[in-house]
């Protein structure tokens, strides 16, 4: 499984990124302690808030890793970065990135790596060992977040639960299966990138025995009732077999997400369809909590769209952003405790 | 798509491979006007009944590919036919496979293969330019094989299906979704080895628009209540969005095959799971009929299996070995017609 080493130089592109620096920012929000800054190519370029830092201030902070803080432009290396990613290497510092277009296939890349015996981590590239999903029961406990749609806050809902069992003193690990939450956690799987036949097997590699009281956090992906993305939500809810679930989705998102005529299911259509299937896995699973993205409303509207999802879920509902974790991590371990 | 010139000559192997002749023996069972013979390396070799023929013989009578048609041995390209592989591309023949060893690693291969301007054919890799499912209504009509676990007649099911509907002058497609399907029926997709996010889309480009009373008979894949294999059935129900479905078990079969902690489910449940899924892309989706695999029982206890399946899922039940394949054509078409 993928492994960074900490701490991470945030690079962050020229103005030509703007707007593009989601995983940057994903990494500075929930691992600040680990960053020791950010490296823009020009002033037009993107901040996520973090000191400015050269190469060489970089290293001399204890930097190890150059963290690519970058998604979209079509996933691509732009070749205007390259003199700094050589430059990076030479510096002592491995690269990696989550981008569709891979850092090992570009040679000048390949090159400057072996020269200088440093790592080039395309994150998106999963683990070649990978097998068939048993179905046998592992040790400690799970929660997985699930969800309506793609894109309603199932990454940040995870790490924000984690963060709250760990405040509160629970052994707890998040699971990252997505690029940017591999870049934050600095390891995982990428389920989107494992072969259909291995993907409860991937999600199954993903969280392995552990002590009876421990926690994995895992991140969710897709959802069931999405027709491109249902199969890789069903491999990683049978492989995780979790415990616990939280309820993931957006106030008043109605349609999936670029699919205008698919309709979102209902809170306890959603709910129900997810326990039907976990229960292959785990008989015993259940739902905790719905956490519930009020981004686009205010106060007042945001607190009844909470109380409605509750009354409709028969369960507690946060938003974690308003609301911090420590309630959804209460939930999580009294439905699972 | 995979596209396999016809026609074949079948290659069994020394007596290394007896009792591996599985994909030789579908195409001879399947295709025996497309295959002009065997060419087998020694006397303790498996036969699959057609004629003998040397490389020569076969090119005479028309040959344009030789199918190795032997899985298992760990799905390996044994050192010592390389020889005849070799002859076969200088005699002029494409070579097909289906094995986890792919042709094209073979460095000895791909030199006769670019001396000769003849194709290495691995039916094993996807092609690359699927996209992820749409879920946008296709027009054409479309049934499905679903089970209640994987090796339990699918793919045969699907494709004496295809010929019940041929011999009733009903257009019809065979699509398949697995190595040998795919090399019996020379075109397809190996669902088993598309990345996970694509899994839907695969499906849907292996069934594309087609005219309104045209029927595509699609191999199905694995079974939504298998701990390994759940993802794979997902993507290709979704994305094959069929308008019939058939139901195959095996009479008698009470555990996942290899996973004796898994119990099969009911008919009822199975199907119930399959239509719950399946209506998120064709809400008018129903069950046609049971496919019974009752080749383990007797005349008796077969007709006897047959009436209990049919009486716990409310459909007409055949076996189409026992039946022949015109009853579970008619139900097709009176369920989907």
């Amino acid at each position: 499984m993928l492994d960074l080493h900490a701490k991470y130089l945030i690079f962050l592109g020229g103005s030509e990124s703007a707007g593009y620096a989601k995983t940057g920012r994903g990494i500075a929000y929930w691992r600040p302690e680990l960053c020791v800054g950010e490296l823009r190519l020009d002033e037009g370029a993107e901040t996520v808030g973090l000191p400015a830092a050269s190469l060489e201030e970089a290293v001399a902070a204890g930097a190890k890793t150059m963290i690519i803080g970058l998604t979209g432009i079509g996933g691509k290396l732009v070749p205007s970065w390259t003199p700094t990613l050589v430059a990076a290497l030479e510096a002592g510092l491995d690269l990696a990135a989550g981008l569709h277009h891979k850092l090992k296939d570009q040679p000048e890349l390949v090159a400057a790596a072996e020269r200088t015996g440093q790592r080039l981590i395309d994150v998106r590239v999963p683990p070649a060992n990978i097998e068939v999903g048993t179905g046998k029961k592992r040790s400690g406990k799970r929660v997985l977040a699930v969800g309506t749609d793609c894109a309603l806050g199932k990454k940040f809902t995870a790490l924000a639960l984690h963060q709250g069992l760990v405040d509160k003193g629970v052994k707890a690990t998040f699971r990252a299966t997505g690029q940017t939450g591999i870049l934050i956690s600095g390891s995982g799987i990428p389920m989107d990138s494992v072969v259909v036949d291995f993907a409860s097997g991937a999600a199954e590699m993903l969280s392995p025995d552990n002590e009876p009281d421990h926690w994995d956090v895992i991140e969710g992906q897709g959802s069931l009732f999405h027709p491109g993305f249902a199969a890789v939500s069903l491999g990683l809810l049978h492989g995780s077999q979790p415990d616990v679930l939280v309820l993931c989705h957006q106030a008043g998102r109605e349609t999936i997400n670029g699919y205008p005529h698919y309709k979102l299911p209902s809170l306890k259509e959603c709910m129900q369809r997810n326990l039907d299937l976990a229960r292959l896995t785990n008989p015993d699973v259940r739902f905790a909590a719905v956490s519930l993205h009020t981004g686009k409303l205010n106060e007042a509207e945001a607190r009844e769209a909470l109380k409605a999802a509750s009354d409709e879920a028969g369960l507690p509902a946060f938003d974690p952003i308003r609301d911090g974790p420590a309630g959804l991590a209460d939930a999580v371990l009294a439905a699972g405790g």
